[in-house]
């Protein structure tokens, strides 16, 4: 079997498809540990994990450290505000103080990309990347491929639709590069302001018309929409953009009869998707935010230094 | 014995004598554990606790958190700012996201009455009402009667004044549904303006003068006032609210010789009372405070499935 | 062996030498734990420690926190705001409340000198001042103390220049307190109008000329320099410090060649000291972080009632 030798976690682009693949069986198994009774095992017992985060992002925080409380480590949060960082210090000074305290791994979310290599370039603790500006979220990527593997039982040649705004989408791009590592089928949808040039060279096609995966697609990934892009002029109203790339029952219909919802959440009900499409049979999103947890602890515990799926 | 059947805790009104008294028992076995050398059970190892507060209150949440860590469970902060509420997402949508990270209980404070029915009617773990709107607040009522019991050894025929703002306040209305199922006398005192029309129909007596309870209560429970009240045009001024219905030492002589001086903290000293009687001999104000982590240990114990005493 | 018997930490005003001498040796048997692969010791199961930090410190939070995890106590973040303090209740009030959810030791940090023991006088719990004003940081004095010993192999007669904004450094005073017990010659340098008057009286020596101490010292230890000093005329401009005060390349080629370059962070680079003296071979500034956690182990462990080295 692969051996897990990385010492930090970027982005996907970085993976094999052996490396992709060891990280979904290990999280298949921590994904049993939270079902128990006791949900707790003693993998990290004595690590330190601390949650650096330049970004207001609750959810992803809360899934970070709940996995690494499940694997027994000790957390710390380390928000930005009211840190040394409003004294002016560096992000990468910020980095090496936590580091000296003897810390195993730091969860880094940061507006800018970029920022999870400058650290990991600097320190020595694990640099687990939680979302680098428009740049990647690896491990949101790897939780919805392993819900598409989950209920599909493979990943090799399904017909993926990313919907939405792919410009900015750091959830795009991770699941672009692990998709297509995979084996997947992905294809692009959005409005051509939204949709980045030369993105094709990447292995994906590309569309702005929602008919042309709507009714063959084995999964339909649809991307938040920041509000602000209609200011930004990307778009010309968000209702538009609701009438032409939302989802609701009736365009549902013209879906394959086992179709994935997907959204890596929040959702903007009545624009990306109706509330009861998002509350419908076809909707994974819950299941995606279940199999975080799992994959987190699956990444945690493979950087800690343990090598192999058991 | 009572068995605890409960999977949500909304309010005292919902439960009958026995189960409110199967709490308190419970809660005078766990007020042992915060004595020790070793502060701690392995009652709730594995179990995952989530405060989730959206009204700023760090006394109630870190009474509960050391709840939760006593008992062995893993606890997260989830705060509104900073959250996906930030976002636009709904709060039954925000539990939902919680829970799917395999969540067993939420406790929640919001500003508004009748939250956390809305979660418990939407989400499978279990709910806490840490305090709703001018609703409930029964883990406070709980710590109150357990703090009477504790003191005078029973709460049947007690005789018991709640001073001030009633019409605002969740911990009255909390405290007249439980002390009035275990047969205490209840009177509710203060200005017209701040008493409910129609709150004898839960079997308590009103009055506007405290010399109609202070001669003869077992318990004076003095509520907050909220100085914006003041402004609301509910009272004249605070000064006037302070000389009518505060207790300060001269007072105090006209009452009975074993009264207890309760509030739920924290005090307005120079309004409610004078900081001589808050810190002096009739005083349980501290005891409260303590007996809030026992009951909180209680309930969440009892919430966890275990269905006994012991 | 000096045996602990005090149950607060103030200052090392109040110390022996022989008290000052037993932290350092407590921390030497520490500083291995964070080293395991399982950096944990049970020492302090079931203690509850609380932070209560009313000036926003990540750094020595997290280095606290990460103290009391690695002792296996519970922890409780009790910050400021959002806090019953915004509501009005006194300092006092606020730790007798933490206090009577028993509670064994609370870490305070707040911007008025005096205020642990205030704290002190009013509580049972074990008061730890984690910075009080300009007048005290006893364990980043004991970091730092502790950083020289084992870098030098002992502080009686070593040569310690303290540089920069004397008058409102609470970590300079409490430096001078420790060193002179121990038995180092102090050396004060700064602007006149950043040296308090009188502070001869302590046992130190004053200089305002950096070159009277570069060549002699065997530890520069800068202080950091409020940049609102400017503005509040205590200083002509900070290129002016920088250039009289500041520590580059150039200046260090006077300095001992095992000159130790110490600062309690975070920095100004560029101000106090240039970035390649930061990160540069004599600069010790990471270990004194990675110290600072092993010295607040061992004050902690020796105030939760233990009172030998081992």
């Amino acid at each position: 079997m692969t051996e897990w030798t990385r010492h930090h976690l970027y982005d996907l682009e970085d993976l094999s498809k052996e490396e992709i693949e060891l990280i979904l069986e290990t999280a298949r198994s921590f994904k049993e540990v939270s079902t128990r009774d006791v949900k707790k095992v003693p993998a990290l017992r004595g690590k330190t994990v601390v949650m650096l985060f330049f970004e207001p992002s609750t959810r992803t925080r809360t899934s970070f450290e709940l996995a690494a409380k499940r694997l027994s480590a000790d957390t710390i949060n380390f928000s930005s505000s009211g840190s040394a960082l409003s004294k002016g210090e560096s992000i990468l000074d910020t980095a090496r103080n936590i580091e000296a305290m003897n810390v195993d791994m730091i969860i880094v979310r940061h507006q800018s990309a970029g920022v999870p290599y400058i650290l990991g370039a600097g320190v020595q603790a694990s640099i687990i990347n939680a979302g680098d500006g428009c740049h990647a979220h690896p491990t949101q990527a790897l939780l919805d491929i392993f819900t598409m593997k989950e209920r599909k039982g493979r990943v090799q040649g399904l017909k993926v639709a990313i919907i939405g705004d792919i410009l900015h989408s750091r959830v795009a791009r991770s699941n672009i590069w692990g998709l297509t590592k995979l084996g997947a089928d992905v294809t692009l949808c959005g409005p051509t302001t939204l949709i980045p040039v030369g993105i094709r060279n990447l292995g994906v096609k590309v569309t702005h018309d929602l008919n042309d995966v709507l009714g063959t697609s084995d999964v339909l990934m649809l991307l938040r929409l920041q509000k602000e892009r209609q200011q930004d002029k990307f778009l010309p109203s968000i209702r538009e953009y609701a009438r032409v790339f939302g989802i609701n029952k009736e365009k549902l219909k013209k879906a394959k009869k086992d179709v994935l919802i997907m959204h890596p959440g929040p959702t903007n009900r009545g624009v990306e998707l109706t509330a009861d499409v998002a509350d419908g049979e076809y909707s994974v999103i819950l299941e995606q935010v279940t199999n975080g947890v799992a994959v987190r602890m699956a990444v945690m515990y493979l950087m800690s230094g343990k090598k192999t799926a058991e």
